[in-house]
């Protein structure tokens, strides 16, 4: 069975094509510019990466030559779009409605449009990709696999906020969550790893990329994450704030005289290291080089950020009496060895020793605890594309 | 040596008359409903309140009539307001310019107004009640204590939040923390009770009262606390919300069309366990009451607000890389035996357990741990206006 998952922004198109026999990839790519002017840059397995540049005006266009590049004589990897047994999207928000992953139909379409309040920029995006499929591709079975649905195991006293109950109650604001299908997928494989049935383990993930999140999953369910009602919350990002005091929103808005929706493009986009560290970027490459460096602004983001994800990791050690593991995902928890061992070397309250050589590496699968550490520290790189074929397939079958 | 301690806000004033040498309290009061009708209540030490109902129209007329209850032949405690040797003050926020206690000058005072910025509803009512006391006791030594002073040790990483740093360049937006009188007494009765050097221990205190804030405080110094730039960060409390997802502000104003100082009206007056509750009550008496006859809002306040105690708990066992001892302390954290326990409950993890008979106790200094728990749990009554007393009398010697 092949899989085409596809990834939806308002004027990108991620996707990916998998075998999930042999869980391969066959091919991948994107498409950038839609609406604007466009792009595709498809890379069959194997092969140099091909680069079109034409007019892209809308999704259905994108998706039409997603179609063409993947069966094209040259650069496809199938003869015929029928070979695409079924469609995985990944949808940002799903609320309350959508515990897992759903074969999508009408009334799922309206389930997800009903959740577009909560995420604005996303779900509607999400949705033409939707559209667009069921109009190049009629027939070919389609499956939802949502950022939040893994966390609606949450309980209560994790969702909950302090404020009135009638604001979850008109417009269920609560803690959601994202990065589920990351965090899902990266404590399958700890508990793989580690041969122990995922029932059986405090498992913390710690989802470092651009966007970043922590998520204590116990028993192998999601018990709380750091992100909240929007992606916005939580630790220190790329160019967002993460946590804060919400007076600080009053304070700057008057100082700076901004609205509350200009306040929240600094918070979402001028904020996290970019802003911790004066502007140096929002890339943590730069930042580590310019910390090498002995820039103290550099030095300051980074330790700001090591310290919030530390933060979290002991409040989950909390939540859950405990940990049995820690694993590290994304950008930066795969390639970046310093901050994993800067993290860990505050965890030597619960056991946890780094053995520094093991840590060494990049991108693979690992365990860099020491074998008589209590606690076992991880990396497992993520791979949410594959996650989504999985559930796709499982689901259509 | 005796000390006039002085809690002044907008419209109230609150008193202790202290001697500092036998650390005892001779004589405390509350002025109320200043500049509206106006009543005193007067109690001097092992004697009924006396209460007086008159015009006050401001706290020049307070403060005289302080005085005057306190050498009043009757219900008074000293014959001459001479034998009032200092007056101690409590103010707010001291920013980032008092890391101590302090003898008030025209420096002193010019800082603090600077600082009301930072705390434009406590600071000016502080200066106020500071004036008053430069009238009608000239030449009386006055010290200030300041509720920041204490966590001004914070290192970087735990005052830094995650956005631009221009706003703490020219606003000085940052971490400040607050209830450090009472976070520094109860750090220091710990190391007392436990009968070690502070300068070894890593505590935990809990002021878990109408206003709530946690403190990891590492070898005698706040290194992190959960209130922020004001105290509206960290716990879920009596009204106020504690951490939120920033962008939630903007997704109930839009929905409620509020604006910014509506939406902070609403997080600092109607939100806490009184919103989670659904409005049952700000008071966790009532919570607990309520929560025991079975109501489901009163158990998910107290879930919420017990959750939200312990991840921070949990967080600076991170920081610190474990802690020694957790201390409970406040209106709560001195009477509830339930919540206590329900706390420390979740931190099997660290080594630590209850005795559940010494934890049958209100408002009394008692290690409430087993003989062989790992950290030591304690119940210690706050006692800020003898720290200020303290300070005052250490400083005006």
């Amino acid at each position: 069975m092949k899989i085409l998952v596809i990834n939806c922004g308002s004027s990108s198109l991620k996707y990916q094509f998998i075998d999930i026999e042999t869980e391969t990839v066959l091919a991948k790519g994107l498409v950038e510019r839609i609406g604007i002017d466009g792009r595709l840059k498809h890379t069959p397995a194997g092969k140099d990466a091909v680069v079109k540049e034409e007019s892209i005006p809308d999704h259905n266009k994108a998706v039409s030559m997603v179609i063409e590049a993947l069966t094209d004589p040259e650069h496809g990897v199938i003869s015929d779009m029928k070979e695409i047994d079924a469609v995985g999207h990944r949808i940002v928000h799903g609320g309350e409605k959508f515990a897992s992953s759903v074969v999508i139909n009408d009334e799922v379409i309206a389930a997800i449009e009903e959740c577009c309040d909560l995420a604005p920029l996303h779900n509607p995006a999400n949705l033409i990709g939707i559209h667009a499929c069921q109009e190049l591709m009629p027939g070919t079975p389609m499956v939802a696999v949502f950022d939040t649905s893994f966390h609606q195991t949450m309980p209560e006293k994790a969702y909950t906020y302090g404020i009135p109950y009638e604001y979850y109650e008109k417009y269920k604001v609560r803690r959601y969550g994202f990065h589920g299908t990351s965090h899902r997928y990266v404590s399958g494989r700890v508990a793989a790893i580690l041969g122990k049935p995922i029932e059986d383990l405090k498992i913390v993930v710690c989802h470092l990329g651009n966007g970043a999140s922590v998520c204590a999953v116990k028993n192998g369910e999601s018990v709380d994450t750091s992100m909240g009602l929007t992606p916005l919350e939580g630790l220190i990002m790329g160019t967002r704030s993460g946590d804060l005091d919400p007076a600080i929103l009053q304070f700057i808005m008057n100082k700076e005289n901004l609205d509350i929706d200009g306040m929240l493009n600094v918070l979402n986009k001028k904020s996290g290291i970019l802003g911790v560290s004066n502007g140096i970027s929002s890339d943590f490459r730069e930042i580590e080089n310019a910390y090498a460096a002995g820039d103290p602004a550099a030095k300051r983001a980074n330790d700001a950020f090591v310290y919030r994800v530390v933060k979290y990791i002991g409040a989950y050690a909390a939540a859950m009496n405990g940990i049995d593991a820690v694993a590290f995902t994304a950008g930066l928890g795969e390639n970046n060895a310093k901050i994993r061992k800067e993290i860990c070397d505050y965890l030597g309250y619960l056991g946890l020793k780094v053995d520094d050589e093991k840590n060494n590496v990049r991108g693979k699968e690992v365990v860099f605890s020491t074998e008589d550490s209590k606690v076992a520290a991880l990396l497992v790189p993520t791979d949410e594309e594959m996650m989504i074929a999985r559930d796709t397939a499982s689901l259509v079958k």
